[in-house]
């Protein structure tokens, strides 16, 4: 199977292995070997290319240890869950969905626990290992507790997203923005779930990295101004509809996406847009890649509109690789709420509006004598207070208190009502989020996956250009002093310019372009006979092992514009 | 003060602030805000440079959480702590060697817990806070514990550093390398301290980053291949004989720091010196700087040599922000020792070795009859046994057991010994490590503070210009159309060409070259009347305000010599 073959190769030459194999391995971590972290690396800078450079984002860093209140107000602390039952004989824990899906094929993902356990009672599901009884099912936190400070011990948990990093200093970000809509922040960085016992490698993962955009963007105006730009480009769209009748994903244009509310706003489509020129580039192909929609029971409750980007995988079926949603204002609004701060932006109207406002005024014939020296504090106190609500404690109590240096009780007759003409420039709302989340580990898997090439004599990574962890493999055609010498110059030569660059010596020339092919280093330069006299140099294509000769002193210049896809490499031959 | 200056900016226009101010604060946490994080970035980007294209290290990544095996035989689980007391009467919790040495000046860094309990107590020493009796002191662990998975609750760690993720998956590596040493391992990433109570900002963090390499380096061969290049740079070196006999720092080469055994390898001292050449590059002045040995007291008792890089601060004084070690075998000793893992490479003589061995052989006249069908599976046993403890079981009780299907009893009759010659072609050792461990938070406050300027009319950082987050600035002079689209273009331009490049149009030009000084903008574009009929722009210098006309479609070229050097602003003027 593709999977295991991927896999093998990928542990063997230093791409991903299990962590902490030599302590008999914990599952759900993975390490990033030598060839696997420049990979990842390469991804994330391609990320930031597109979302930093490209979007005019800007990235933050915040803690992955975050207080116990933050998580509480986004939710996490409490809806964080999976449904977990164990055994009551060998004591072994199982997800509870999971184990039911496994016995009975139904989906009941999003069942309350009451309802799991009467399945489980009514359909008599067993403990798959030992066949014992299961006990009730309860909501097992995914969260990594931990205890901050040695004094009070203040609980703490793991970041279950990035996201929230964003969200949290809020409002420095909207200074830093000058307090104007839209605007996106970013963050990559490591998230985690503790999750129950993962058994799916790097697709499950306790411990992962996330590449988050937070696009903050006024709820009246979804609009993208770079939309015209794209509204002909073509996307696979398995909607909820389509998944509800059976149906194929649908080949559609961004904006008959839109004109027929498949996709709820241009900044989503824009996004999803994005997503796939992204995934594209770093070679993951159209065909192995769907937009499916959340169905309404699947949607989180503050979501408006939710989209996974799928990749087809031969172990696993389709795996979501990236979320993007409209998480409209549910995260500032309940951060506002449990913070006691004021996280909206002040929107200006196009044009100023004039309203009417009722006023407080004191009626001073009767005001002055009641509160004597205490009246002037009193009056700035109405001035700045709601005269709504202090016309209703007049009507509905006969009277109005004021709390200051002591208590005083405003009656109906101190004080008159007006009406008057205000000048309104705009009003404070909280934004909506549309957010893509990307997850780096699936990413790079899917890479790895899609880019496995296995031929009659070599199987390979035929990875993108611009991705590939080693640029160059440089190799004396034999083992004589002079070409080795000349191919470690190229060599040295290579990395001054910035490029990883590898040398190569061991084995026949064959198997060394076997060696450079399977880690997918696209370009291979070859010092031999000929070299030494003439100062050229093969240089070899990885993808159709073609070669040409070229100017030894301009292998740097060559490779760069190779890997800018300046030149292709069918036209080196050209004198 | 410079210190609160740098942070009040820092803060107000989005280099960094406190973590979670909306919930409070948590001390030891903070936020890179959006120019932070790209500084931070740029300065790991920096980092890469050296040590993975320059140095030919390669990087891993490994999981941030830990499971207890692991940091039980690195011996962090025993000895990564700190000695705490807390007062009886208010229950605040103090480091008992901070509060002695407040109260009494004396150092006490290394003493037992029962010993600063007896100084307490035969000093009188007091709750600061309250005046409180303080409690016996004990050892209080600072990683912060987490469990890991639902069965079982395996204990975990946040490591304590980077440097374990590198030495668990040695054996992996060592392949990767093709079991040559030396070779280097880099990682970047977040590691933990769960302090008692930081009070001194983003220089003592409860959550942080490190970049550390491990250089694994044959015990018997210290030296550095490049070591002649650099024999003559010179270093400030408060070597311990300095300190301890209250000598200034001494400016040595490193060729005479090693001839007066002043550091203990090349290799080490080599990592000092690009150490020196990495923080020149990113603008911390040499004059700030000074390599600091560890005492002999202070030294982790498995380093041999152990020298931190401190700059100079007016709020911290000198501060730790790179350790350089000798680490020894300790690491991969300790790893092997628990894991039951041969953690040991293979070392070739430089010529085979003949060597004389004992072999046992069987005395095929009493071998045969005595065992029969048994004789080859025992004699197969034999030949891969050690002759000389079986010699030693004849000797001494007149038998020696081997135990295969049954146990088969060997006399001195059954066997003769011989005497043969053996060539061996190397051995087996555990590599030494060299280890440069950079605190990156510490660095960048470092850069911010260094690079902090006050003129009588602006104040800015004078950030190096390859790490400046903002690379250029453009302005349209009047807020008019045409010059705003013209201003947009080019800043769009900027951007298609990889440059983050800022767009500002609010306020007067005098307030938009200050803003953009402010953070450090290497480089400013502004747009006139006459860019509009000649398409010339004016590019300003942050660090001395000059300025000069060039047109307008060069700009992206003219700001890519400019950041690399390739170019001096001041050449801009020649035709």
């Amino acid at each position: 199977m593709k999977h295991e073959n991927v896999m093998n190769v990928a542990k063997k030459r230093g791409f991903l292995w299990s962590s902490f194999e030599i302590y008999s391995g914990v599952s759900g971590f993975v390490d990033y070997g030598p060839l696997g972290a420049i990979l990842k690396n390469n991804v994330m800078e391609k990320w930031r290319d597109y979302y930093i450079v490209g979007e005019g984002f800007y990235e933050i860093e915040s803690p992955t240890i975050m207080p116990e209140e933050a998580l509480k107000a986004s939710g996490h602390v409490d809806h964080f869950t999976d449904p977990m039952t164990e055994c009551k004989e060998c004591l072994d824990v199982y997800r509870a969905d999971h184990i039911l899906k496994a016995a009975t094929g139904q989906e009941v993902e999003g069942l309350e626990n009451q309802k799991l356990t009467e399945i489980i009672s009514e359909k008599q599901i067993r403990c798959p290992k030992c066949g014992g009884h299961l006990t009730h099912v309860w909501s097992y936190n995914l969260m990594f507790q931990t205890l901050i400070g040695a004094k009070g011990k203040k609980t703490g948990y793991m970041r279950p997203e990035t996201a929230q990093g964003i969200f949290i200093p809020f409002k420095r970000l909207l200074r830093f923005f000058r307090n104007k809509l839209p605007f996106g922040v970013v963050q990559l960085g490591k998230a985690y779930r503790n999750e129950i016992s993962p058994r799916q490698g790097v697709i499950r993962l306790r411990e992962f990295t996330q590449a988050e955009a937070e696009i903050f963007i006024n709820p009246a105006d979804k609009s993208h101004p770079q939309f015209s730009q794209i509204s002909s480009e073509i996307l696979s769209l398995y909607s909820s509809d389509c998944q509800l009748n059976s149906k194929d994903p649908l080949q559609i244009t961004t904006q008959e996406a839109l004109d027929k509310d498949i996709v709820s706003s241009q900044m989503l489509i824009y996004q999803l847009h994005i997503a796939q020129k992204f995934l594209r580039e770093i070679g993951i192909p159209d065909k192995a890649l769907r937009f499916r929609q959340h169905l309404p029971t699947e949607m989180a409750h503050y979501a408006i509109d939710c989209w996974d980007v799928e990749v087809h995988t031969d172990n696993y079926g389709w795996v979501e690789i990236i979320g993007i949603a409209d998480r409209t204002d549910y995260d500032l609004k309940s951060h506002s709420e449990h913070s006691g701060e004021d996280l909206r932006v002040f929107i200006e109207y196009p044009e100023p509006k004039k309203v009417k406002k009722i006023v407080v005024k004191p009626n001073m014939a009767k005001f002055g004598p009641a509160f004597k020296g205490a009246a002037p504090q009193i009056i700035k106190f109405l001035e700045s207070a709601d005269s709504n609500q202090i016309q209703h404690a007049l009507q509905d109590e006969g009277r109005f208190s004021v709390k200051l240096d002591s208590t005083y009780h405003i009656l109906p007759e101190h004080v008159k009502f007006e009406e008057v003409d205000e000048v309104v420039r705009g009003e404070k709302i909280f934004p909506h989020v549309i957010e893509p989340s990307f997850g780096i580990d699936r990413i790079v898997y899917s890479i790895l996956l899609h880019s496995f090439k296995e031929e009659k004599d070599r199987s390979y990574f035929k990875l993108a250009k611009d991705i590939a962890p080693v640029k160059v493999s440089v190799f004396p055609l034999l083992n004589k002093e002079e070409m080795k010498e000349m191919a470690q110059d190229i060599q040295f030569n290579l990395r001054k310019n910035g490029f990883i660059a590898e040398y190569d010596s061991s084995g026949t020339i064959g198997r060394r372009y076997a060696r450079a092919d399977e880690i997918g280093v696209p370009f291979a330069i070859t010092v031999d006979h000929d070299s030494l006299n003439d100062k050229t140099v093969t240089i070899r294509n990885r993808d159709d092992s073609e070669q040409f000769r070229i100017p030894s002193e301009k292998v740097p210049k060559i490779i760069l514009s190779l890997l800018k896809s300046k030149i292709e490499f069918k036209d080196l031959k050209k004198p």
